[in-house]
């Protein structure tokens, strides 16, 4: 049996790897994707998910969704991350494609109360969809599968502050909805996505056995890799996106640790996720009554980029 | 030669435990006990320590200081901790002498002003008074020797959130102030307090050898004891006060990390030591320019713990 997902996203070359990553995967059947501000202004975004889908050559619905944080100003878009595309300045052709009239809350709303119990929303990007969705609809807490984020770090150095992740720092007022709600949330954040480095040896050899989706993710990932090996010691690119993927084909890979989330929305803690772990507790009473989301802690590198490598080339 | 210090104190069984673990060492000589709300009201604190210098037959004077924090509204004394008089409910009579007309913080300068470059400031308790002194003389930053402090976390849970460590949340501001002046601040938080079990075996044998210092605080730390063990899978109480005079007498018994620290002053996050270790940076940039504290990261449980037995019954 597959199992049916939604990525929200805002590609993004992490984006990339983690959507056809999930294209390939026997296991799961992606509905849809949907789109927010991020990496990239979201109107760009909406074009580079229907860039991938074609690239691809998989039908599948866009809907674009929101466009500036829920509360705080925006912040700029990394392009010395992503490049101005989004894709390393590689200039990909405009898709031929549209977006879907629905919002992106409106097409999630519509997906889960449709399969009801079924649905896996995986967030690649700043949480602003998902907390509109619960706005709409929310019942739709309780008829999730589950959601599993690309976001935030628990023990970890952040990436924006020293306790703060990117995506959840775009729009923290949105993630400490989506950590509060009534659904079963997993976060894989940096704790993990920073023990897996992925370089340009595997993404050869994807290139080699699949040439459209594997060239491009080859050529979009040199400047992703450039900015990674300038500022850290590794030869590679962390695998952030991704590894949600990867937890939904194969848990086991993950070591996970429980115990409720909040997000801090003020101060120079701005986009921290604090981890209350389940077993203490604090006089200090912001936890309290909030559900346990499940927390990647460690994960086994070698099996992982093994999975992704026979994925994407299978 | 022996370094001057000047210990900021809200006795507190582990402040009886760090006051009379200075008195004893030979390297170290006490310019005074200063005394501030935290563990008890401040006029307590004040009685608690004019005690203890009584208990040890030292003459050494006691500044009162702040009783409120400088900006956020006092929280409750932790009486189910240090119990309502502070040591443990054990009732030890009145002390005979009286605090001086001095402030803590006026006493502070004075000292520094009077030995520039070496006193050392030894900060158990809330920050309140080493803002005060820096309010009153900046100049003072340049002129001590070292500040070392209990308090914080960088890496470790907090003990009143799941990140603020109770001294700093107690008065962040004071905190932000201290972390941030241009002096040398070491950091002994629970990092590696939490790393430290001290039991009855070792303060029974204290008591044997020095039945006045030794006994009262065996009778002080039942009460601390039972609270460590009821709540945590320890047989005894967590080193907290004490291990800053260890670190002036044998740095060599912790690991050091540098970096800048700022501390939350809002939100969830309040009283929170925000760790940017040397060698990152961030977009975020309140770090920037901060002067870099020394973080305590390690510590070696068994030299620690022969030091303060053996330099408390010499």
């Amino acid at each position: 049996m597959t199992r049916k997902i939604i990525i929200d996203t805002d590609p993004g070359i992490d984006d990339a790897m983690a959507i056809f990553f999930a294209f390939q995967a026997q296991e799961l059947d992606v509905l849809g994707l949907t789109t927010v501000f991020g990496n990239v202004p979201v109107t760009l975004a909406t074009e580079n998910a229907l860039r991938l889908a074609e690239i691809a050559g998989v039908d599948v619905p866009v809907a674009e969704g929101v466009a500036v944080p829920s509360v705080i100003a925006p912040r700029p878009h990394p392009d010395f991350v992503h490049g101005t595309d989004g894709f390393g300045n590689i200039n990909w052709p405009s898709p031929k494609g549209k977006a879907i009239e629905q919002s992106a809350a409106e097409f999630i709303v519509e997906q889960v109360r449709q399969f009801p119990g079924e649905v896996t929303i995986v967030a690649l990007a700043p949480l602003g969809n998902l907390a509109k969705a619960l706005e709409l609809d929310p019942e739709i807490a309780n008829l999730v599968d589950e959601v599993v984020l690309m976001g935030g770090a628990a023990h970890e150095f952040g990436n924006v502050s020293p306790v703060a992740e990117a995506n959840i720092i775009n729009d923290p007022h949105a993630a400490d909805k989506v950590f509060t709600a009534p659904w079963q949330v997993t976060m894989i954040g940096l704790d993990v996505t920073h023990q897996v480095v992925l370089g340009n040896a595997i993404l050869g050899r994807i290139k080699e056995e699949k040439p459209d989706q594997g060239g491009f993710l080859y050529d979009c990932a040199q400047h992703y890799i450039k900015f990674y090996s300038d500022r850290f010691p590794i030869e590679g690119c962390y695998f952030h996106d991704a590894s949600t993927i990867a937890y939904l084909m194969d848990p086991s890979i993950f070591t996970v640790e429980r115990g409720p989330i909040r997000v801090a929305c003020e101060g120079i803690a701005l986009g921290q996720t604090i981890f209350a772990p389940e077993g203490l507790s604090y006089p200090e009473p912001h936890w309290d009554g909030v559900p346990s989301t499940q927390v990647c802690m460690e994960v086994d590198e070698e099996r992982l980029l093994k999975l992704y490598e026979e994925t994407m080339v299978s």
